[in-house]
């Protein structure tokens, strides 16, 4: 039926969690799910680093974080104190969202200094670390989606991402083989918001995403095992 | 007609733009806008707090700005960070969104260390700043948001503020009258999210509010100068 395994398509979905009313008990389950699964990582925001890797150490599941999340307009030492915090409590991925505002308005060095204090920071505390620029691709042209996906490259970003979940919408699949066309495959692309069924989630991987970002991993998990029972 | 006069009105408005896709040429005109209408201040995301500084130097008008915003999840060390930056680049007022799973958790002194660490490097560098803690009402119950005051007041915040505006809802009177209940006279209150009239803003300030963040701070003028000569 699909040419991924379900072990392929598992280690695609970072499992999210980033809803600001969330509990430690909801981050607990999250990362149970996430291990029960085989997902790749979770995500959550950074307050929530800390307990997530102490629940997943000596597991396979990676914890990843958002860094200026979600409208990205922070000031650059606020993003830098944030990533450099979450990287030493153990955080392994790190979604970044872009200064959208200096992206329209073409402060291309503004973005390349402020990617560069980013992700060095991440990088010197950890060179595997995967860095992702979430570029919020609802709120930009095409030309804008295309300048995004180029500073990130530039900049040694690892991939680049459709949106945060919090914006006026989520990944389309013109937006993921879009921002695929622009990377090639020097980065990945990561696929989120809206992503709520195995139907999409496979849609997106065919446009070309390599990685999944949702919060129903464990509802698309659960129609992977139903389809192939159907087979 | 009201109490009120009109250049107290405008004084109570924090003139705001938060959408992440606002670009400099939109803080210029909210500046300008402030500026015109006798606003007590605008307020903007940290990595615009410089060009705000530098359109209103000169004015009456206070340049306010947001703290882990709009989720409260970040780390302590991102939120400190961010604060620093924004006060050393001239922000007087500072909306502190505090952290809510911490709160339902009830986690108090991680949220005393917060705000202490938090309000700390803002008064050392700028001891008349205005600390306002967004509490998110929407995301609460009744209890959490009375701790929510209780903490901010111990803390030395200068008032509470029901929401962000990008939460689920904004808001009410119910909250403002339980926010003054609660706070009293010691400190102020601010009613954000969703006001976008001028009947709306005098509901909120009878409610108890004392302070209006909108972004239809225009309009509300506006509106009180065609009732006024209505009368």
């Amino acid at each position: 039926m699909f040419r991924l395994t379900k072990q392929e398509l598992a280690r695609m979905i970072d499992h999210t969690l980033l809803r600001p009313e969330a509990v430690s008990g909801d981050i607990v389950k999250l990362c149970e799910e996430a291990v029960e699964n085989l997902f790749g990582a979770v995500c959550v925001n950074p307050a929530y680093v800390p307990p997530a890797v102490r629940e997943l150490e000596g597991t396979n599941v990676r914890v990843g974080t958002v860094i200026g999340f979600p409208l990205g307009a922070t000031n650059t030492a606020g993003k830098v104190a944030e990533a450099g915090r979450a990287v030493s409590d153990g955080a392994a991925e790190f979604d970044v969202v872009i200064n959208i505002g200096a992206l329209k308005d073409r402060e291309t060095a503004y973005l390349e200094r402020e990617f560069g204090d980013v992700i060095g920071i991440i990088r010197k505390a950890r060179p595997d670390a995967v860095v992702k620029v979430i570029l919020e691709t609802a709120l930009l042209t095409d030309a804008e989606k295309v300048l995004g996906c180029r500073l990130a490259a530039d900049c040694g970003a690892d991939m680049v991402k459709t949106s945060t979940g919090f914006g006026p919408g989520g990944a389309t699949e013109d937006d993921v083989r879009l921002l695929r066309s622009v990377v090639g495959d020097r980065l990945g692309v990561k696929a989120a918001g809206g992503i709520r069924d195995l139907e999409t989630a496979l849609q997106m991987i065919a446009a070309g995403a390599s990685r999944i970002g949702t919060s129903s991993g464990v509802k698309i998990m659960q129609e992977w095992s139903e389809a192939k029972a159907m087979v």
